[in-house]
């Protein structure tokens, strides 16, 4: 989709709600919409008539060459405060009632714009429509969904490589060296959060971030990370084991994997977001391990790490063709050992293609 | 400092401001108060009398087991959604006035904070304070400071390794790699920023992420890069020359080199930040050269990259002892080059002291 109809989108479903325009401050919306990634801007899309998706960027003097590269094409206005410099910019312009992102804009933020407006308009201008631009992202058009297939294949390259350096004794966070060396190499820009190896009882805490803890000679070892190529986040999680099986690890492992195998084979286009948590979920309940599995089965991916829309329980959202979310059901059992098992999967009409195809067999180094 | 102190400080801070609570959602502030890590938390600081200082903490079920490690002695409550929850529990302890961080609380937040409790309360409860706690933070002790030196001798150490790895042809994307893969193997939790590798005419973007460019033969190279080493971020600048120098490179840093040196002489316990900018950015009005300083001369670090004080024009808000604070001068010509040299600096009251003693000198690889 060009960024034009990516606009066209956000302006129709904007002028709908009754905007003149939306000021959009959240970054990868604003990426989205204009292809411009520095660290400080604010953009105007217009959706009156006439105007209805045009934009202007506002950004700071850092970036006055990167705007030209990125965002050729957009009209782009130099301003030390660039959120007081939108807002007055819509004054001038006549905006009368604008939307904004109340989950990503702080009450002081909301402040300044009030006060960069005139007071005969302050009160009524600013209309908090949530994740309006956000969750347009959720559904993923062909050239994003070539992105993401290119992060999850990265990441996957990276699972396969590590196996062959791991052994009992390296520190977690050498293993987390290794793979985020390979990723860079290979072009990554960073990881997509801060890389996951929890190993031996460590592997219990679900967000394990890489320690100097030794591997194990013989326990669970999980791996979860994920990769931004252009832009583009991938998220997978594998859990291997050094060593032997200790009584009751290989039944929890198969446990995890048929459930993630069931949150993977409920995904289709029009099921409802709940009802792939209750696929993966119900597998465990009948295993007897429900109580271990302490968070929901999954997220959408994209631009952000986590997007919409959420896996969870109860959650009515129907899933749409070319969302693309992960699966990653496990469990996890203070002083003895956990285990998760995810795959970043596209829906399509048909069902859930795995993005991340590396293999979730039991594995021992 | 104990976190007892540190929770004291902030207690009889909020209590001089007419408050019975404070909550913090902030995650360093969090961190800062009672030493949990997590990815989401609610914490709620008492400052009435008989209870000042005492802290609950409200995380999620991923938490269970690493509160446990990391907030020992501190009461931990699991709720699935932990602002909500410690907006009921301060209902129920009769909290009257609670203060929160308007600069870091999402409208939507403050909306979910109110429907927690009761209507009768509501409106008056909650008290938009800023940033309360991390205005603390601004000033280290004697414990952080330690750490910040650990994290400043390790991005030394990168920098000074990397030296012998540079050539032309490598990719900055390669060099980023390369010290990234460094920083992980001798600890580092994460990267305190993204990697900023800008050669030849990129040295002249600001935020030149490490890209797939080739270092050239000659030109510049900018290294703008910091670690996160138990939990405190180290932040340098060193900007090298690939090759001999072309007419005015030198001049131009020589020119840069003197406004940082003008700028750490200038850092003083007592010093108003805007004199310490105005130190650094007069030498290179003096050179002709003030035109392409497009930002401030720097900011405090800590727990985040990004802190207080603000080196810019004009503030007139006083060094303390204690402070960490970057001094950054740069100059950046378009479509020609780039120079920025930074170091971190500690404030004493007899001046600054650097934390990042690697050369400044003119390199030629």
């Amino acid at each position: 989709m060009s960024l034009k109809r990516r606009r066209k989108q956000a302006a129709d479903r904007a002028k709908t709600a009754g905007l003149d325009a939306l000021l959009v401050t959240h970054l990868p919306d604003v990426r989205w919409l204009c292809g411009f990634t520095g660290s400080n801007a604010a953009l105007v899309l217009l959706c009156g008539a006439g105007a209805r998706g045009r934009v202007v960027l506002f950004t700071d003097r850092r970036y006055t060459t990167q705007t030209k590269a990125e965002a050729a094409g957009t009209q782009v206005v130099i301003a030390p405060q660039v959120v007081k410099a939108a807002c007055e910019w819509m004054a001038a312009a006549r905006v009368k009632r604008c939307g904004f992102d109340d989950g990503n804009t702080s009450v002081a933020a909301l402040q300044q714009m009030r006060a960069a407006v005139p007071s005969a308009v302050r009160r009524k201008m600013f209309e908090p429509v949530g994740s309006l631009v956000a969750g347009l992202r959720w559904v993923k058009d062909a050239d994003e969904i070539a992105k993401m297939r290119a992060a999850a294949a990265l990441g996957c390259r990276l699972f396969d490589g590590i196996l062959y350096t791991m052994q009992a004794g390296m520190t977690e966070v050498a293993v987390a060296a290794e793979m985020e060396y390979a990723a860079r190499i290979a072009g990554a820009e960073a990881m997509s959060f801060p890389t996951i190896v929890a190993s031996g009882e460590r592997s219990a805490l679900p967000h394990g971030q890489a320690s100097r803890a030794k591997l194990p000679k013989r326990g669970f070892v999980t791996l979860d990370f994920g990769v931004v190529l252009d832009g583009y986040c991938s998220d997978m999680t594998r859990t291997v084991h050094m060593g032997p099986a200790r009584p009751g690890e290989r039944d929890a492992y198969d446990a995890v994997l048929e459930a993630q195998e069931a949150g993977v084979a409920a995904v289709r286009a029009g099921v409802a977001a709940g009802d792939v948590d209750e696929a993966a979920r119900s597998v465990l309940r009948k295993a007897g391990l429900a109580d271990w599995f302490t968070h929901s089965t999954g997220h959408g991916v994209g631009l952000e790490i986590h997007e919409g829309p959420r896996l969870a329980a109860k959650q009515t959202q129907a899933l749409k063709a070319g969302m693309v979310v992960t699966i990653e059901p496990g469990i996890y059992m203070p002083g003895r050992f956990g285990v998760r098992i995810e795959d970043t999967v596209l829906v399509t009409a048909k069902g859930g293609e795995i993005l991340t195809p590396s293999t979730k067999a039991w594995i021992e180094l």
